[in-house]
C-alpha cells in the first residue's frame, strides 16, 4: 500500500426527507446563492423545497449552469456573488452544477484584477480562500458532491480541464434518493458509468496489496452492475437508487483511491470527446475504456484478471481470454444501459483523431496513466481502436 | 437503506515514515500533553519521534493510561489538563489510550463542581466542549483514532460504559504500520478479533438492502481473515499491517455503520466480562459472538446465510448446516489467531452468570441488539451457551 493523506469532510446527509436538516447546515447570517442548471430542479419541485427550507434566510438564484459548465456562463454568477456580496453558495443539481459552483467559490475570491481562468491553468493550486459551499443532488454521477475537485469548459477555446483545491470541498450534501426518480434515463444511465468508471480508475492499474481498497472498489462495481439496469426498469425503487446514489459518492470521495496508483486516462481522452464533439461525459468514457483496457492489458495484466474473477466471476481460460472476457462485460453493461461503446455509434469515423491529439498535447497530456506511459502515440492507437 | 448523517472529519495521515506530518497537524501555539500508556511507546522509540517532530512546541507527558482506561487515572490527567492550561492532546498508543484521552479532553472542559464520571451516565450527551485531540496509533484494534467514542471503566465500581460525542472526534491519527510490528502476538490477535467483531456488529443484523455497506463491510472482514494470521506469522511484512490496520480503522469510522442496523450487543455481553472478570477486550468478543450468532440464527438468518456465502465461501448444504458452518468458521478463525472462544478456555465455569445479568441491569442493558430482542434472559441463554 502507498502512503497516503484522507480527508474526508463532507457531511453526508442521506436519505429520504434529508432536505429537512438543510437548513441547520447555513449559517443563520449567510447571504446565499443558489446555483442550479436548466431548470429540471423547478419541474421537479426540488427548488421549491429548498427555498421553504431556507426561509428566513437571503437567499439568491443563479440558473442557467450548463452540462459541461463553462467559464462564460459561470463568471456571470462570479459577477453576481462579488456585486451581493454572498457568503455561501448551495449548488442543486447534478455533478456539472456542482462543478460550477466550486468554480464560482474559488473565483469570486480571486484575487481582483487576475482572470480566474487561471485556476483552471494551474489546476487549483494558487486557491487560498472560496466562499463556502454546500449542496442538494439531484443526479448520483460525479461524486464531486464530496470531494475538492472540478471540471470547467470554455467555449471560447473549446478546452476542458480540471482544477481541485480543498477550498471547495463542499461542508455538506444532501442526498436523496427520491429527487433522482424523474431523471430521464440517458442522464441515470450517464450516472452509473461514470461512477463505474471513476471506480476502475482507481483500481484497474497494478496490484500494492492494497486489500481494503481493491474490495471496496469491487463492492462499488459489484453494486452498481446489480444496481444500474433496475435503476433504468425500476425508476420508483428507492432502494435501487439509493444504492445507485451512494455508490456514485463512494466512487469519488477519495476514500478507494487512498494508498493506491491512480490511472485517469479515460477521462482525459474522453474531456477531449467532450470538448470537441459534444458527446455526454460518461458516453465518451464507455467508448474509451474497452479500448484502454485492451490496449494496456500486459502493464495492467494482474488487475484486469483479479477484475475478471471478483467482479465478472470469470474464472476459466487461460489469462487472455479471461481478460477478453472482462473487456466484453464491461462492453455488454455499458451497452446493456444504452451507453454506446463505439466512436462509430456516434457517426465518428475516427478522422478527427489527429485533431484530439493535438488537443491532449495542448492540455499537456503527453504521458496519462499509473505509469505515465500512455503518450500521444498510445492514446492515437486507443481512439483508433475505439472507432 | 435507512436514511443516515456520516461525518468523518478526522484526517488520516497514512504509511511509513508519516511522523513526519504530524508538526504541521498541530497548531503552533498549542500547549500539548501527550498521554500514553504503560510505556510500551518509550521502548520502542515512537515516543522520542513524537517529541522530536513536537520540537518548539510546549510539551508535557502523562503515562499510565491502563489497558481498559479508568476513570480514577484519567481523572489525575484532567487536573493536569487544567492546572497547565493544556490546548492540545497527542494520542500516542491504541484503543486504550485514545479512549481514555477522549475522556480527558471533554472532562478537563466539563463545568467546574460536576464530577466527569456523569460523561459516562448521560452516554456523552452533555458535552459541550472539549480539548482538540489527535493522535500517533501504535496499535490497530478499535477504531478509536477516527470516531467520537469511547469505553471507560470505574475501578470503585467494576463500571465500564460507554460514551459517543463529535467534540471528542480526533483531529487526525498518524497512522505508520511499522509502529505495529513490535506488538505482542496477543495484542495483534486481540485487534483483528476487535476489528471483526467492530464490522460484525454493523453487518450481522438484517438486510436492508445496502448494498454497498455489505460489500465494505465483507471486505474488511475478507482481509481480517486473509492478513490476520500472516500479522502473527510475519510480523515485519509491511503490506500485511497496513491492510491489517487499514481495516481496523474502517471498521468503525462510522462508514459501514450508515444506513444500516447496528447490533452491539456482543459488546455489551463483553464489557461485562470484562469488568467482572479481567479478560482482555477482544477476548470477551471471542467468546460472545459466536454463541450469540447461534442464539440470534432465526432473526439474522438472512444475514447469516449471506455472510456464509460472502465471507466463507460456503454455498452447499441446507441452510441451517451453512449457519452452522460459518459459526464453526468464524470460532476456528478466532482460535487459530490464539483467542479461545469459551469461558471454560479461562476456568470460567459459568457460575458468574447471574452477577454478569445483575451488571447489564444495572447498566440498562435489558433490551440488546438491533431489534432489541435481546433481554435478559436472553443474554443469559448467550452466555451459558458460552461456557
Amino acid at each position: 500500500m502507498n502512503n497516503f493523506n484522507l480527508y474526508t469532510p463532507t457531511r453526508i446527509l442521506f436519505g429520504k426527507g434529508s432536505i429537512q436538516e438543510l437548513r441547520a447546515q447555513i449559517p443563520a447570517d449567510a447571504r446565499v446563492l443558489i446555483t442550479y442548471g436548466g431548470g429540471s430542479v423547478k419541474k421537479t419541485g426540488v427548488l421549491d423545497q429548498v427555498h421553504q427550507a431556507l426561509q428566513g434566510l437571503d437567499v439568491l438564484e443563479f440558473g442557467g449552469i450548463e452540462p459541461n459548465p463553462t467559464y462564460e456562463t459561470l463568471m456571470k454568477a462570479v459577477e453576481l456573488a462579488r456585486a451581493e456580496n454572498i457568503t455561501f453558495l448551495l449548488a442543486v443539481g447534478g455533478g456539472s452544477v456542482l462543478d460550477g459552483t466550486k468554480f464560482i467559490a474559488a473565483a469570486a475570491q480571486y484575487p481582483q484584477g487576475v482572470d480566474p481562468w487561471e485556476i483552471l491553468e494551474t489546476s487549483g493550486s494558487k486557491i487560498t480562500r472560496a466562499i463556502p459551499m454546500g449542496s442538494v443532488l439531484t443526479l448520483p454521477a460525479t461524486g464531486s458532491e464530496s470531494n475538492k475537485g472540478a471540471v470547467i469548459s470554455r467555449k471560447a477555446t473549446g478546452d476542458k480541464q480540471a482544477f481541485h483545491s480543498p477550498w471547495v470541498q463542499p461542508v455538506f450534501a444532501i442526498l436523496d434518493p427520491v429527487y433522482t426518480y424523474t431523471l430521464p434515463a440517458r442522464q441515470v444511465a450517464n450516472g452509473v458509468v461514470d461512477a463505474f468508471v471513476h471506480t476502475i480508475e482507481q483500481y484497474l492499474t497494478y496490484p500494492v496489496n492494497a486489500k481494503i481498497q481493491d474490495r471496496f472498489a469491487e463492492g462499488i462495481l459489484l453494486t452498481l452492475i446489480e444496481e444500474g439496469p433496475k435503476a433504468l426498469q425500476e425508476p420508483e425503487n428507492y432502494d435501487v437508487r439509493a444504492n445507485v446514489m451512494w455508490a456514485a459518492t463512494m466512487a469519488l470521495n477519495g476514500l478507494i483511491g487512498a494508498g493506491v496508483p491512480q490511472d485517469w486516462a479515460t477521462h482525459m481522452l474522453g474531456h477531449e470527446l467532450t470538448a470537441m464533439h459534444g458527446l455526454d461525459h460518461a458516453q465518451t468514457l464507455a467508448i474509451v475504456l474497452p479500448a484502454l483496457m485492451n490496449e494496456k492489458r500486459q502493464q495492467k495484466r494482474e488487475k484486469l484478471l483479479q477484475y475478471a474473477e471478483r467482479v465478472w466471476n470469470i474464472t476459466s481460460g487461460g489469462e487472455d481470454q479471461r481478460i477478453d472476457a472482462a473487456i466484453a462485460a464491461t462492453r455488454q453493461f455499458f451497452e446493456s444501459l444504452g451507453v454506446p461503446t463505439r466512436l462509430g455509434d456516434w457517426n465518428l469515423d475516427g478522422s478527427s483523431i489527429p485533431a484530439l491529439l493535438t488537443k491532449l498535447e495542448e492540455h499537456g497530456m503527453t504521458q496519462l496513466g499509473e505509469r505515465k506511459d500512455i503518450t500521444l502515440d498510445v492514446s492515437r492507437r486507443i481512439y483508433e481502436a475505439a472507432r
